[in-house]
């Protein structure tokens, strides 16, 4: 589907059916998801594709008991990093020169870029950071479902450090931050699957300068 | 383009060759931004879209003298609300009763869910929630702008404070928090033009639980 018809056709499913997605179409929002920018390219977290219903059943609770948890066919846990490192760096430098092909001395100006972030900023600000960049990845990937036509929800409702506990988050040095529910809506049951669209008038929204 | 492609085709132009986006093609990357989800729907950030060379030329030294900020066709400013009030909050009942035809009395429940927010977080963490509803709508125009083959830098580095002076953000209630750079890569002059896209490998970023 086109970007605008997709975005105009998705919405927020309260509720969802139970249907699996097929794997196809989650491998390709997930490739969307993975070329997504992000500052300097660093991509500062992970995404956990959960699909076993017993752990979407541990994580029901963490999330309020919303439906979509147990109703969906994958749970997309966006999870940032806690912190940035200087192995961090060290780790994305590699990729570069082994991707691009050349020397890590080329990169030296960058790299003292990326350093800048990790020397200068607290760890609470550099986790902050890598949640905004896990937010330009979740915009990717709700727009690429809606091409996909697939349903999804962004949930923000859930206590971070319960989801973070059940998925062993903290170990790999991770804190989730947003949770996308991929699946089918369910229209019988969801009293806004026919709602009209709302969103803030152009005018209001986008501002011009003279 | 189809989104995977249009996502391998772009990449953050460090120079841009002047040229103007076609007004049809601002126009849909716009409103792919004005339909992107946000939570709970409230859309609490605003975009300022410079056209004007003048304001452009201004604004570059509040972004360390990058050359895009000039070389650009339309800088969009992606601004967060500073706070989250009832105001706003009322604003937002009255767009859904408008829209959709149902009375205030209905939305009740989902009213107290909104006013948790205004109530409950301090101002600064209201911003900082805003901000990451911003970068979702920021997502969202990078993948429309690939859509629409228009480059698109996003850029974090500036001084905010600078910009919100220029651009006259702070009496609306906005702080900047990133922009996005819409025009045509100069390849002859960028030396990213070709290189090869770098991102984390899939097994790396995507992890899956049992």
């Amino acid at each position: 589907m086109k970007l605008i018809d997709a975005l105009n056709w998705r919405y927020a499913a309260k509720r969802m059916n139970g249907e699996k997605v097929p794997q196809d179409k989650i491998e390709n929002i997930l490739e969307a998801t993975r070329l997504s920018a992000s500052s300097m390219g660093l991509q500062p977290y992970s995404i956990i594709n959960v699909e076993n219903n017993e752990v979407k059943k541990k994580l029901q609770p963490a999330a309020y008991n919303q439906p979509q948890i147990v109703e969906s066919s994958n749970l997309l846990i966006f999870a940032a990093w806690e912190n940035v490192t200087e192995e961090n760096v060290n780790d994305y430098i590699t990729n570069i020169t082994q991707t691009r092909g050349v020397t890590a001395a080329s990169l030296a100006g960058f790299r003292a870029s990326l350093m800048g972030i990790v020397d200068g900023r607290t760890q609470e600000q550099k986790h902050q950071w890598s949640a905004r960049q896990a937010y330009i990845a979740f915009g990717t990937a709700i727009a690429a479902a809606a091409i996909e036509e697939v349903d999804a929800t962004p949930m923000e409702g859930f206590i971070p450090e319960a989801v973070d506990e059940i998925l062993g988050l903290k170990e790999k040095g991770l804190r989730s931050v947003t949770i996308l529910a991929l699946g089918y809506r369910d229209s019988e049951n969801d009293s806004l699957a026919n709602a009209k669209k709302v969103r803030r008038d152009r005018e209001k929204l986008i501002l011009k300068v003279a």
